[in-house]
């Protein structure tokens, strides 16, 4: 497949780009800038030896893509969305974001936003593509050790039983992660709170953690 | 030790009382009515033979404790609070409590609480206790299925370190079962918030869910 990433440049997004071009999948990079975006696919193909990565701007990157990966931070969502709409019509959205603050002395601060969720909003400024939620809850630096196996659950959420399909397969591709149907697009908000749950677990214990749900 | 369930009369109260009961504590079920308080009781004793367990109204259950657990609905926790503040002055308290509601065709609903989280909340509320958060995330049903093995991390919330390790060795005594230091207290609401992510989980594929922390 060919994967597109929006605000690809940044940790989450490079790590699940690495992850996925070792898997075999086209990746594209986008960025607001080119240049930045070329850089970007060139630390894909440093980590990943034979990855088909490429690089670019935000639009050029999603034009010939089949799924589309939000990979910025909750800050720029709506702009880039608003941005982006016509060229996402259509397409299969996997939203990453996590709404999130970092305050001194509390660490990530999940914030409470307007929409519910990061995805419920995300598909009312989409309302022409099939948008989904998942990989929230992984750590953009565990992503980046390609060596180091993630024991993970990717939990999918969104109201496009087909589309949380594809995404649920993908991530059955990284190796150790398993990609389960979350429910429908009001659950969003508990997988992107969770995201700070675990970035504070993190650096309380000094470690890399991830999430399992037991009895599925 | 002497563990009191304030509002033990429910399916969470029951449930843990019946592990605890089982793992040999004394186990103290509260109620609004004394009657009530020891139907509860009985039936911990049916479940687990041999059970030390008795009942009667709260602030009766409480007054010789060592661990009081709070298994009320997020509804009654301000005014049981109040009432029983003074009973509870120097006890480590347990907040079981998740915030939530239930709504047609959506399931069960995190309620986002003034307090930030109903562990917050009752620690402003009992400023002279040792006030933490668990086992909200475990489902009443699979505890009362004491010969079904539980597979699950209980996340513990709060200030007070030694409180927190004592509520942690506690969960240990449930098979199968892991207490986590998940930090202070402004934790405490994402893990009341997975509550509803779980209960919706059940729902939706038919099963008893919980949750790992994988890498602690």
């Amino acid at each position: 497949m060919k994967l597109a990433f929006v605000g690809g440049t940044g940790p989450e997004g490079l790590g699940l780009a690495m992850r996925f071009a070792k898997a075999g999948h086209e990746v594209a990079i986008g960025s607001r800038s080119t240049e930045r975006g070329e850089e970007g696919a060139e630390r894909v193909r440093e980590a990943v030896p034979g990855a088909k990565a490429r690089g670019g701007d935000n639009p050029s990157v999603v034009a010939d893509a089949d799924v589309v990966l939000l990979t910025f931070p909750y800050s720029g969502q709506q702009a880039t969305l608003e941005s982006l709409a016509s060229a996402l019509e259509g397409k299969i959205v996997c939203n990453v974001v996590a709404p999130l603050e970092f305050q001194q002395g509390v660490g990530a601060v999940a914030v409470q936003v307007p929409g519910n969720s990061a995805l419920q909003e995300a598909i009312a400024q989409l309302p022409e593509s099939r948008v989904v939620s998942a990989f929230q809850n992984m750590s953009a630096e565990e992503l980046q050790q390609l060596e180091h196996p993630i024991e993970a659950d990717v939990l999918v959420c969104g109201r496009d039983t087909e589309a949380k399909n594809i995404i649920i397969g993908l991530a059955g591709e990284i190796a150790g992660v398993r990609g389960i149907d979350a429910g429908g697009p009001s659950q969003s908000r508990y997988v992107e709170m969770l995201t700070s749950l675990l970035i504070n677990l993190n650096r309380k214990h000094k470690t890399q953690s991830s999430v399992r749900i037991v009895g599925l």
